[in-house]
């Protein structure tokens, strides 16, 4: 109570984590208002969307819809993502097109609830100083990211490292030989959580692990040698903080978004939500760990190793991943290429150390045309 | 660092508690001063820990032992556990003898870092309220508690439910007519915690869960409906935190004291401690979850139903069980009928409410002599 409505823009509000948000939003409407949504080209859901909220702003990426709506102020996503009467951004969209707004959502010293790994993973020394600098404030919506979170609380001093769990994805325990012919149909097919395809895909690859460890790197100002990946195929434990007295803290919950969304959109409060799932301790008897299998999955390696060159590495390595599971997806290359070809990508990579913004983007378009070169064979190196 | 060195009172200094309090005091010289030292008969013990601490005051109860050392000033518990030098008493004890010091610094006052149970269950009305009117905090020490307070941390208002795990003891599993001819060295022989020998028949029979049960009712203001217990045979996870939004808080480490110990006495920091062991995540492959079986093991739902009728119930429960375990130990009564003694002499109570501390004892009085007389048959009923 007392707590004034939050002003909310969710950038990215048709896909996978918008609309969760927006189920977030309609099951506490006492809570929040929706003062500005951002699609790609989904104009269609994203026209009821508009209906049921009533935003004062929207953006489409779509040039050639059009939406009849006289009440609605067509921005652009950096316009909304820092304007006065929004205070929290949600940023949801997929791949670089996040990095953007989230430095205007930053710069302009929003609540920034960050879904979009690539921000943080492609310019975090450019994002964390911005943010620092304008006291804004990034709140982690990943579910991993959101346990650290929930378990530091306000002990964020003491901490010896963080664990972050891995699903495993949908081919954990299959050897080399195995994962040789596997398709995009079983790739897409994940154990535990319902995502969008590229991140089922890097799931799948446990690249997805290593760009949440430089997340984590930078969210919470952790060395790379003190986060740690396990494996744990029940996704109930998102992640965990050990201390440096020996103890750690875990966070449990059934896999679903809408719990880390409503957390980073409430924090600090909780809100109880029905319609979010308790667990059911007569039904969950087994947890299970096991050791990443580094070797057969090369991908969190090459993820990590990225992240500790640091500069304008982890920038190729997502641009490189996102080029290679697209090609993966539309079956020009098979799943065993996508660690090799971002491996060659890195390793043929001039890393600027402390890059601008405008060198991370060409760092970006660089490594996007060297993966399609490398999977052509039409290498001019 | 700031921070003054902490002035320390340990009751029960030569019990497994007191000892690895002393433990913890030693790997941090520089945190900790003792200032007093408080035993029962283990006078040579004593003699060593005051010739390497150097308390101000001592205690102990073995009115024939004669302890040269001019150095030390002979007080008694309640004496130490209040005396203005003393701004943490560590309350080790075992059994009611707690009470009464318990309670003199928590009128003093003190930081109260309690082990000893039977104060909280038996007097938890007066004692939460008397810390309230003299602004004392009482620091759990108990594993379980421990994890319920980390997991807590500054979240104390939006508590869904407490969920207490318990090991199952070395009992677990085993079938009522299995139970019939059990020994007290099988039930001395805990499969995860190194205790004492009440706590470990309070164990076996699972009502020492129900204690803890008790204690957490009156540590976090929780009503008996939202504590749960779980068994957790790993002793791994120590207990758990649900939030109303569906989110679980869990608290991890290998079973030892030491790290509770430490905790209530470094909070609100956290200290680096080389002794205390890290989980090697390498060989935790499985942790396992059980509802507690209520029917072979009785003494668990005997405990909290004599909690939530409260008022002198809780005290009774105490004696009876303390009196029922000598008697098993002593052979004289079969582990079965640890809970049958318990539940009879429950029966046979007439409760007060909201008991003074001489209401209090007189139950407990009146509940040793009946357990004697329901177990010899001598029962004037």
């Amino acid at each position: 109570m007392g707590n004034p409505i939050k002003q909310l823009a969710i950038l990215g509000s048709t896909g996978s984590i918008g609309q969760q948000t927006l189920d977030v939003v309609r099951a506490s409407p006492h809570k929040f208002r929706i003062i500005g949504l951002a699609a790609g080209k989904n104009i269609n859901l994203l026209a009821k969307q508009i209906n049921e909220f009533k935003p004062s702003f929207v953006y489409y990426q779509d040039k050639k819809a059009h939406l009849a709506n006289a009440e609605c102020e067509l921005l652009s996503l950096e316009e909304i993502a820092r304007h006065p009467q929004v205070d929290t951004v949600v940023v949801a969209t997929s791949g670089k097109s996040g990095l953007s707004p989230t430095l205007a959502a930053v710069r302009a010293g929003k609540k920034v609830a960050l879904a979009n790994k690539e921000s943080l993973v492609m310019a975090g020394e450019i994002i964390t100083s911005e943010a620092k600098l304008n006291a804004a404030q990034i709140l982690p919506i990943d579910s991993e990211h959101s346990a650290i979170w929930q378990c530091l609380n306000s002990e964020t001093q003491e901490v010896a490292q963080l664990i972050l769990t891995a699903s495993g994805g949908p081919f954990h325990h299959y050897s080399s030989a195995q994962l040789k012919g596997v398709t995009a149909k079983q790739a897409l097919k994940h154990p535990s959580w319902q995502m969008g395809r590229k991140v089922t895909i890097d799931s799948a690859t446990l690249l997805n692990k290593g760009l949440e460890v430089i997340e984590a790197h930078w969210l919470f100002n952790m060395p790379y040698e003190n986060i740690k990946v396990i494996i744990h195929p029940q996704s109930i434990v998102h992640s965990m903080v050990e201390f440096i007295d020996g103890s750690i803290k875990a966070q449990l919950s059934y896999p679903d978004m809408r719990l880390p969304i409503q957390y980073a959109l409430s924090y600090p409060e909780r809100l109880s939500n029905p319609q979010l799932p308790r667990l059911d301790w007569s039904r969950i008897n087994n947890l299970t760990f096991e050791q990443p299998d580094f070797d057969t999955f090369p991908c969190l390696k090459l993820a990590v190793e990225a992240g500790k060159k640091g500069g304008t590495c982890p920038a190729v390595l997502c641009a490189a991943d996102e080029v290679a599971v697209d090609l993966f997806l539309s079956q020009r290359i098979k799943f065993i290429d996508i660690a090799k070809l971002i491996a060659q990508t890195l390793e043929q990579h001039q890393v600027t150390t402390h890059p601008t913004l405008k060198e991370i983007m060409a760092a970006d378009a660089w490594a996007r045309e060297k993966v399609l070169q490398l999977a052509t064979g039409d290498n001019p190196c």
